[in-house]
């Protein structure tokens, strides 16, 4: 076999996962470790060296084959010199990622946030295939995102494109404050963590909806008891959809992207969460930027991450 | 002199001006003449082609030196394929402009839309020089907009990116409907006729206002109201305002550019309107994405359209 193969990294607070694909974005095998957060950044960047040798040698390529190896993580992140400025679930402040993979490993090394990476590997080899200008949407407990322009990831002057959890979108007569600061972000009302707020300020007002049965209320009881419909749970998935359109119907008319891609755990909720975000965004899209723009749900689910970051190296 | 020149065409309902400019952006020379677009399209497509050959004779360079040709008109293009699909001013339908100008010229034509063409030029040689990636808004009688990214326009998948006067950014407790089907439009508060309306609107009221004086009421009334400390004029120019730096929130958060460059007519009001705009733009603005953004007006003038669709063919 003399084609190339790129590994990609998924460096989460607990796990990393590592994965070889192909120059067409398949993702041919993969490899899940624990981080070991706590023994500190040389440890950890050790151990995904470690996790990428060991990927290669159980498959059948060779390390020759391996052109480039992509990391994503969450943090704030110098892309252009690999440097991890303040990641807040490593705790790590300052590391030289690129760098010392780089030494570890002799092979060249991108680093990327986990946000943009994810949005790369649905543009490369998911939902977003084959359409140059995509932007990616991932509903989690925050609301995430990233944005690719001519099929590469688009960093914004300080690195901040795409941070679509903080548009202002919520108007101030209904804005609560958000954990960035502001006031008004749309991952006030559109993540797990905004429509959990939701449905228990509902139950606490004494309303009256079957979510009042739940102790700990999650993302999907809303949704489970809105598919029953408990018009509460309705309004606040109804309210979660209409911003998430809202800010798509901005974002058309700024980018004018052909595809949206929605992905993260709430994205599950699947129609009842996508036929009311479409309704908005066509309500408040004039014509002309709207006609065959689609919002789709994102297909790799967890591997976007591993997929994307193995792109870092090719796109 | 060998130099490469290149001819910018701002084609307006009234009149053409078409100019001369060097590699580096520097307008030499222009020309103005009528459209005469009650003639048609053929006819107007003529002397646009005489204007450009009279500019050069009249000028010290040679015909030789012309390297391409913009033009710059108001109305949904084909850009690709340098078609004016409709063209509200001129009352154009499907005219194959690029075509017909390399006829008639002999050398290369591209053709953009208006306030993409004004956006390329502050981009080039204008407010926004030296900066890659700038998001420029042309405020007259409605919005315009344009994005610059890797200092080359960014036309998204509709070529409707950078149509900011049609971002639904009015909540609908508020807002009205716009000219264009939506409702809450940019354009709807922050052109010249959306700050008319809503100073008419204050005087049929009946608000104690010194707008009441005006018969016919203009932009620049309510600007110099405002400046004299009349309540209601500054209410309504910090409304206008406030729409704008919301709306450079949201592409802050999307595209997160360098630099905002306010052009247009209303823009001259000067800092009665750019320091309400930073204020609302901070506010809205996670201080990570808004650090080193700058909100700056303007400074080509009329001259940006001419200089821009001269870009056209080098950037």
């Amino acid at each position: 076999m003399s084609n190339q193969i790129y590994i990609g990294v998924d460096l989460g607070g607990t796990n990393i996962k590592v994965g070889i694909c192909d120059e067409q974005g398949n993702l041919l095998h993969t490899y899940e470790g624990p981080t070991g957060a706590e023994e500190g950044p040389d440890a950890v960047l050790g151990r995904i060296a470690q996790y990428v040798r060991k990927i290669v040698e159980d498959s059948p390529y060779e390390w020759e084959q391996v052109a480039g190896i992509g990391a994503g993580l969450a943090g704030f992140l110098d892309i252009q010199e690999g440097v991890v400025k303040f990641s807040p679930n490593l705790q790590w402040r300052n590391v030289e990622a690129k760098r010392t993979l780089e030494a570890l490993l002799g092979k060249p090394v991108k680093i990327d946030n986990d946000a943009n990476v994810a949005a790369l590997g649905e543009a490369w080899a998911g939902a977003g295939a084959g359409v140059p200008n995509i932007v990616c949407y991932t509903l989690g407990t925050g609301v995430g995102g990233g944005i690719i322009i001519n099929g590469k990831i688009y960093q914004g002057s300080n690195g901040m494109a795409g941070e679509l959890g903080h548009m202002a979108i919520v108007p101030d007569i209904e804005a609560i404050n958000c954990g960035c600061g502001q006031v008004g972000c749309l991952e006030t009302v559109s993540s797990a963590t905004g429509i959990i707020r939701m449905a228990k300020e509902a139950v606490e007002r004494g309303e009256h909806t079957s979510l009042a049965l739940h102790e700990n209320m999650e993302a999907k009881h809303v949704f489970d008891a809105a598919k029953s419909g408990d018009e509460v749970a309705l309004r606040i998935v109804n309210r979660a959809a209409y911003y998430l359109g809202r800010s798509m119907a901005s974002i058309s008319i700024v980018l004018n992207p052909k595809r949206f891609v929605i992905g993260g755990g709430v994205s599950k909720a699947g129609e009842i969460l996508f036929a009311p975000i479409r309704e908005t965004f066509k309500k408040y899209t004039p014509e002309v930027a709207a006609e065959g723009v689609e919002i789709v749900a994102a297909t790799l689910g967890n591997d976007a991450g591993v997929v994307g970051a193995a792109g870092l190296n090719l796109r």
